[in-house]
């Protein structure tokens, strides 16, 4: 009982500090119809210097740390991206009304990162006075690819299989029909080790990844600590507010395009962040015990977790998964995921608080 | 003559002073006809943030306020703006060569509020280290709403009578003429109450008032105080520079536009702002009377009522009088009426000065 | 001997610092195929915020300069500028396969100034704690527009001769052409002062230029001060690692337009900002022979010489010179000269340090 209303009063707490008010804020007046927009090229800088930053502090952090500290997170960071998409691969995916395509592609974007929901939860530990590794922005990645690869690598192995299944059958039934038409030239090619390196490449290069690789190399060869202390940390919280009033805007805008789509989706969009922030909770929990990773870390963990990717993982989608269908699974990300993970985070800080203690 | 000589060296410090240094290095950018431009999404950004902080400042201080402190200024504010377009009915609009449409459309662009002027002022009075009350911009709605609804109101009657005039006299001279072509159907529908709410909804949901009253609201309810102290105060004066630098450049290059409308619009947008601006005095120097509302909340009262709206005022006009013509109205009020309102805040600072005291 | 290992020390020790860090960052991360963008808008705020810096500190240092002091290193940095389009015209222009024009239009841009490259050099500086005179943004229209007017007048004026040649040439060959004919009317209209004149208003009024002198005249007339150190001045280093970002980019994006044009401008765009930057240390040295300029006000000069023009050059030099071929200079001056002069800065650094010392 103590729990839930320490729980309760984290909550009401958080949402009225900057990063939840400008969130329901943004939502508010999307709702009321305002006419209010901030211009895309505006968001893109401040996503860039939020990436930056997130990869600056995490490339200073790792390069004092401990290599085996960094490790076991990492690897459980990744472990929970793939556990996220063999979660959703059993469940959305088999939903009536909803095509195994859409299914992969939709937890494909929930099991990767969002950055702005990590850093709302850097912003919120900072602002309560919890510590966490400097080096957490460097598990991100792990998470993100991880889990972008085993959702497409799954969608795309589950329909060659559908398409050789048909085949078999038409070939069954009119035998005059060339075999292999229906499957084309190539079509074994540019699988395994091919379609994943694709995969990993395309990933890379994605404007988030690439910002935030970017971020951790100069952070780990550079010595940015000048430029990071004046410009981008002082900085942080300002722009991540005005970031949380736009996905507020966006959030409502992306909500009417879930009536187009089964209800599963809402049902998976509400659900998932807090299913996938208890993997990263748990994965949280065994770094805590094998290498004493901090509360605050696994605070962090668990909003990664719970996060669906709003930048990097949607063009990935659609190169890899081009039959899915986007107005599923970015409505779905953006509409529901994003704001109910970023609604949560105070929901993982008092789970931690409980179980670990601060 | 002391007044004098006090207003003429106010008028030439604050010359100097970053505010109205960009502004008229601005004109003076566009007078040369240098190609230097600031991106319209820039432009677009720089307000948000601004309307932010003022509401932001302003939410933060409603919540410790006494109402009847608020309420008073907030009542002689809306006052104001009704006067402004009363004044603006009995000038301008009866012109000769000035339709009433015109004239009404830009006596509410006048009585309507710059939020880059307020910003200006508050920027010049902090400069000088005079104090004035947090909440003052919790009056900027007041005002705006009360002047928009007025001008639209009596140009949308003086519209309905001048057409049912018209209907008479044709329907004396030719009586075969169907009664009521003239006016169609729906001629007298959505009048009063409903017309009044539809530009009260318009106004709110225009992104200039919601984002100012979005922060209002984050003040008041939330706990903004750590992101304004460490991101919208500090970096409001910096963005006001390159705000007034835009406005500067913009107002020279709106000032063409003015050679193809009535002179009657010149002198209305040199003088309006002055006498716009003793019709504010006059209502702070009530409230300063009644409440012991500050020196300092005269000269930010006189500010709004001397600017005119270059924001949310346009597209509101032109939704609900599309007959009037743009490059008149907003012409006068870009190209003279805001950098005369600007440029006059000194005037207001001297005179609260004089008659008052700091 | 040690001067060798004094210079490779200080840029192994630079490249680190964030300046370089971010220019090698986002070159890498275009030669790695990332979809990383920094939209347009952005990069022009940050342009004119970093121009309205250097502009500003140097108007107020101007204002309490000795004038002479000031008078000697503007007439250097001017003869520096023009020496490099001499130059220029006596190496590239006469290259074989390298059009007159053409190359007369790359000297001019490399003899032209990067505000870009001049505030990376005081950044290194700042972080040096290596002094330098504050009017030394001052010198930088000094330098820019003798080189541009040099280099466009005897491309004009060459231009001019051998379109007379050829009409001997064909006059002779066809004695019944009518003379003139080729040339046309006005052939030798607007040369000269009107030329010279024309050249100059462009220059003014391009963006970097306006934007400097803007900055100029507030910081000698107006009383900038509280602006310049609450915004321009804390900014300045985080928004000049996003433009070297961008930079980066950029260059490596260009790099590829150098294959279709001749290989002098390869060797051009990596041996000129060394032979040009050794030009303005000479200019350096006799201010500081001459007035005891400082060392650091020398590394700046040089600087200055070394780089070439990205914002305000390229416009002047397509109205004026429209024969000139834009992938050949913009493509040598943004994929190399610009790269090159940036990362040269640590050489002089070193150089005035092992000459003159700090």
């Amino acid at each position: 009982m103590d729990i839930v209303i320490e729980i309760a009063t984290t909550i009401v707490a958080q949402l009225q500090k900057p990063t939840l008010a400008f969130l329901i804020g943004g939502m508010m007046l999307a709702a009321l119809g305002s006419k209010l927009e901030v211009p895309e090229p505006v968001y893109k800088f401040i996503v860039l210097l939020l990436l930056l930053k997130v990869g600056l502090s995490a490339g200073i952090s790792v390069r004092e740390a401990n290599l085996v500290e960094l490790a076991v997170p990492a690897a459980l960071a990744a472990a929970a991206g793939i556990a996220i998409i063999l979660l959703g691969r059993v469940t959305l995916a088999r939903w009536r009304g909803v095509s195994e395509m859409d299914g992969m592609a939709t937890a494909g974007l929930f099991g990767a990162v969002s950055a702005s929901t990590l850093a709302a939860g850097m912003a919120m530990l900072d602002s309560e006075g919890i510590p966490y590794e400097g080096f957490i922005g460097a598990l991100y990645p792990f998470m993100d690819i991880a889990a972008l690869v085993t959702a497409i690598v799954l969608a795309r192995l589950s329909a060659e299989r559908k398409a050789a299944r048909t085949l078999q059958g038409a070939a069954g039934g009119a035998a005059t029909m060339t075999v292999g038409g229906g499957g084309g030239p190539g079509f074994d090619q540019g699988f395994g080790g091919d379609m994943i390196k694709g995969i990993l490449v395309d990933t890379v290069r994605s404007p988030a990844i690439s910002a935030l690789l970017l971020g951790l190399a100069i952070g780990i060869f550079g010595r940015p600590e000048s430029v990071y202390e004046s410009f981008y940390d002082p900085l942080f919280r300002g722009l991540l507010s005005v970031l949380m009033l736009i996905m507020g805007i966006e959030a409502w805008q992306r909500l009417s395009e879930l009536r187009k789509v089964a209800h599963a989706y809402v049902l998976y969009g509400i659900a998932a962040p807090f299913a996938h922030g208890l993997i990263g909770f748990g994965a949280g929990l065994i770094a805590h015990t094998l290498t004493g990773f901090s509360a605050g870390g696994v605070v962090l963990l668990s909003v990664m977790a719970a996060s669906s990717s709003d930048i990097s993982g949607p063009p990935t989608l659609r190169a890899a998964l081009p039959e899915a269908n986007p107005s599923a699974y970015v409505g779905t990300s953006t509409g529901l995921g994003t704001p109910v993970a970023i609604l949560s985070i105070p929901l993982w800080i008092a789970l931690a608080g409980a179980v670990i203690g601060f």
